[in-house]
């Protein structure tokens, strides 16, 4: 059995970690880690888990977890696993980090979107972008996981074989995104209370959000030019999901089934990835729970322009789901074992 | 492998099935029955499904049916399982009846209370009413179950040890519910589009909800007398859930540890039923997506009344997942198989 | 014009005092008082009055304020108005308190239900509670009145003529209510927060609820003896609205148009409460927005018990709506002035 | 009094034209068109106009309502008013048609994007669109009005300044839109149940929604020239609510102070356009129940892109409000009246 500590156990994408590694079959949690609960029962916290979990709620003494379990999650706020992380730590055991501390190569943009300084730039180059579907083989060997943010999951497995394939022309590409309010996470601020958010819907952080330089670095990698994006994301009355729809100019004159062809490419193995059938658009619930993606596009023929869209649980494939099917990879598992729910509808 | 068919199967409760069955490790669909989506992927109904399942969509021919499988479920509308069931298709596999019509043993009751007649009132006797928790022993060796309601499931779990026990009286019970709006099935009527349903609440069926007489029959059944209840159901724009506030009047003085241990003699060995810590409410949230009931009580020594809460998710403890664990129960498989899915929060 | 002052403006009752007084012709807005936004514009915090509100937070300066309005609307947490309120106070302007500093008349009750010293019971008689429906001609010539709960307001209308007329039994009356999210106000708290809320339902401070002796005691000044209830409180996944379900045992046999008469006998002349159709349930979606009350009720012959329903939109005849309709008795104007919102549905 | 018919009263913008007229001191509603439910009490229909409303519904035969009323609001499917409509109804009455039918000027283009027929045509160069802040002196003198489309309306108002103003490239604008779910209508239909709607959010019609040409001709009347752009509306789990993020090119360099200007320019004296603060994003949530529509926009200097959002109320400045905005036009009456609604919020 696979030993596992999370840092950050009680937000929400903590508590997904939790959820997906108890019905994992060679794993076992030894630490759940949450500094604002320190020494309360788990279980009074996500009462969800009651007679599931039977433990206290530790602290983030992370040089101390690393002496008892194989690897560790930091599902923290931006800077923490930066600040705490260290050759020894590595040494020890392997660490997916799902804040955005090691998912931008350059420490000068890192800083500069983010507006806090790098306390491990030393190891930003090591560590592997953890998006298993495009960077696989070197997620197997990694030490250090940059697990991907929801967004930027979302957005580039949407547009990636596209732009791969040369058929999008990556100066025209819009993204404009709409998330489930469990991507605010669990604090207490008046702009995520219910009444708040219910019955409501609005853009924020327009031409300025983080996972900006984070998705342009990605599509970048894609197309092996730099790319420059506007992403607009939008807060929705749901508790989970993210669906993504995309726009860019084509750069020919392409079918269905040329388009088609290009997602297949990429995607036909895979099995997490589902291209849809034509003219079906993903919607969040067909994926919900499930560390699915659900991916489509429509040709304008008027504009001559795609519309890609993609769909996944914020929580699972854009957080813990993710970090899971890292960690499979470092291990050797099944890539989808304990990644089998089923989506859940309605 | 057991063969399972469902007739019913693009309703909730059958889409439900579905997603437990294809979970189930000895279990295998081979019957995706729906009248009106015959011939059609059943993947194009719920595409949750896409890539998942690969079958379409069949008629509800019973009798063909069960030369191929060796469960039946059908989570059709009241009657159908009645007039369609016979002894033939009894001697060669088992049915797991999710309609109302062989759970009241009063076919007189049955039919005034649901306005039809009933087709098969000589199978009525040999059902089995499939509440696992309390008639266990029986469903093993059943050939028909009659699958319990959403409603009757969460009330009568959540009154039972304390009316089992003599500590409150049975004329006294009044049980407000509150369900979530797939509890209405996904039949296309105005009273359940979005826009009439969400930012509402209201109650219906007052004093003549169905439900009403299978509920005094199970609590009738655990103090050996007739037991007349007031039942209100509410609906809840959440799309699952139910939660029970039941009410009583306590027959003597009591303190809390002593109606806290009639429930732990009953449930302490219970998988899926969780009686939780004093003074912490039962919400459905907790239980969403999950097989369990969690349970508790606050006695009110003003009034001298005890109220009793319970939650399930509707679909699951209160349809496909209740009749999941009898199947289990039928086929000697663990009580959980298939069931273990953690509540999903938020 | 009357000058209105309002203590407590950024709370939810207090903008929606804002909202009603902002269209009745006869008042103006002098004072908005925000102890946590002092000198930021009103209209930054509720962007819902941007170009209708210029003004800015000012502090809670009661004795200030006195001397530049004609009336001040508390809509505070419970002990502010009765730590600032004097007679000089109440010598140069009336004070409409929405918090339950005045509601019970029995100053111990008070403090053991709430928990907190009274700063001046001297006022608690001369208060009088603002149930319009019931105290309206105490109410014009009040300097002080206590503006009722939410839950009380909707519980007593829904349960008053019954009561009133003898036709239920005091001792066995059993109230389930269920509230909207904006009921808890606009604190930023974990368990308010959208993830935590939506899709879910749960009772809380069962047998404990502070708007418990307030009930009883308007209930206990309807038949004229102490009555004891047990009320149950439930948060719903909606913004707005509150829904009684009330249970008792009737006195003796009554048809429905005995108990019809008696709610008309109250109720017919009443502008805002309406007694729905035979057989329709209220719904909170019909008088959402509005200062109305639907009420109904249905005999069960087989318990012999009446279930009395009553909705409200919690913010208006639940809390500022209530309070406006005060003011329009207090100074002679139409009861309805400024009130005539029709249900916005859906 | 001006005396108003409703053809497609039962809908839920002919339901919001209800309550909108009921608040109107200068109009009276005498017919309540509604082919699905004639002779039956409008208010059994829409519970919230119990007490309001005493009239029955009548049909559709719009030569007899032209004799008894001096306005038509038709609030119907496309194609019927078109099918009604003749100069005997118009030189009687004045025709304000909340359906398509004559807002393109171009019946091809028409009948291309709807699949109908165009029964009158002789009836389209005269109609006036009505969208009242840019064509107000043409409605002032109109008979037959063209209500603008929800997403149109929201659209063109967002965009309108800067391209009249020639500050962004027609070519390359996107619009994204996300709509509640009343714009879906009333009908019967699964996709519209509260549990398929719940939770999740869709793109729907993408690259052929038929509010397209629609958008399309009225931006191409701004910049004097063709215009085709990307529309995409989603599908989100609320009531009511537009939110429209468009995207384009800026055609030079400019600062915030200059768009604001532009903005200004148009907008400075209008009653009903809000021009938000700097970095300020509309939400649905502040305009819900009102006839505003609040806009902002944000420039991304790296992209050299502008984007600019707008919210309304889609069934009241995207349907009945705007509709009787129209009427006030035409008959002389200050625009606001009756439209004074504060948006209600939570």
């Amino acid at each position: 059995m696979v030993k596992a500590g999370i840092i950050g156990a009680t937000g929400y994408a903590g508590n997904e970690i939790v959820r997906l590694l108890l019905g994992h079959k060679d794993v076992e949690i030894k630490w759940f880690g949450s500094r604002s609960y320190i020494d309360q029962q788990y279980a009074d916290i996500y009462q969800n888990f009651f007679k599931l979990v039977d433990a206290k709620c530790m602290d983030d003494n992370m040089a101390a977890l690393a002496d008892e379990v194989d690897v560790i999650f930091t599902a923290t706020p931006q800077g923490l696993c930066a600040s705490l992380i260290n050759e020894e730590i590595l040494s020890k055991c392997k660490v997916i980090d799902l804040s955005a501390d090691f998912r931008i190569k350059d420490v000068k943009k890192y800083e500069k979107w983010y507006g806090i300084e790098h306390k491990s730039p030393q190891f930003i180059e090591e560590a592997v972008y953890g998006l298993c579907e495009i960077n696989r083989e070197d997620i197997r060997k990694a030490r250090l996981i940059a697990n991907p943010g929801c967004y930027p999951t979302c957005s580039t497995l949407s547009i990636y074989p596209l732009l791969k394939e040369g058929l999008i022309d990556p100066n025209t590409i819009i993204i404009d995104a709409k998330s489930g309010t469990s991507g605010a996470g669990r604090g207490a601020k008046v702009p995520n209370l219910y009444c708040e958010v219910n019955e409501s819907i609005k853009a924020y952080g327009v031409a300025t959000h983080r996972h900006t330089p984070e998705i342009e670095d990605q599509l970048g990698y894609a197309c092996g030019q730099e790319v420059m994006i506007n992403f607009t994301p939008h807060l929705v009355p749901m508790n989970r999901g993210i669906l993504v729809t995309a726009y860019a100019s084509l750069t020919k004159d392409v079918t269905y089934e040329e388009v088609k062809a290009a997602y297949d490419k990429y995607y036909k193995d895979e099995f997490f990835v589902r291209v849809l059938n034509k003219d079906v658009c993903p919607q969040t619930r067909n994926v919900e729970g499930s560390n699915f993606v659900d991916v489509n596009f429509k040709i304008d023929p008027r504009t001559k322009r795609v519309i890609m869209m993609g769909a996944i649980d914020n929580l699972v494939k854009g957080a813990a789901g993710q970090a899971v099917q890292n960690m499979n990879l470092m291990f050797g598992f099944d890539e989808n074992e304990g990644l089998k729910q089923i989506p859940m509808c309605p």
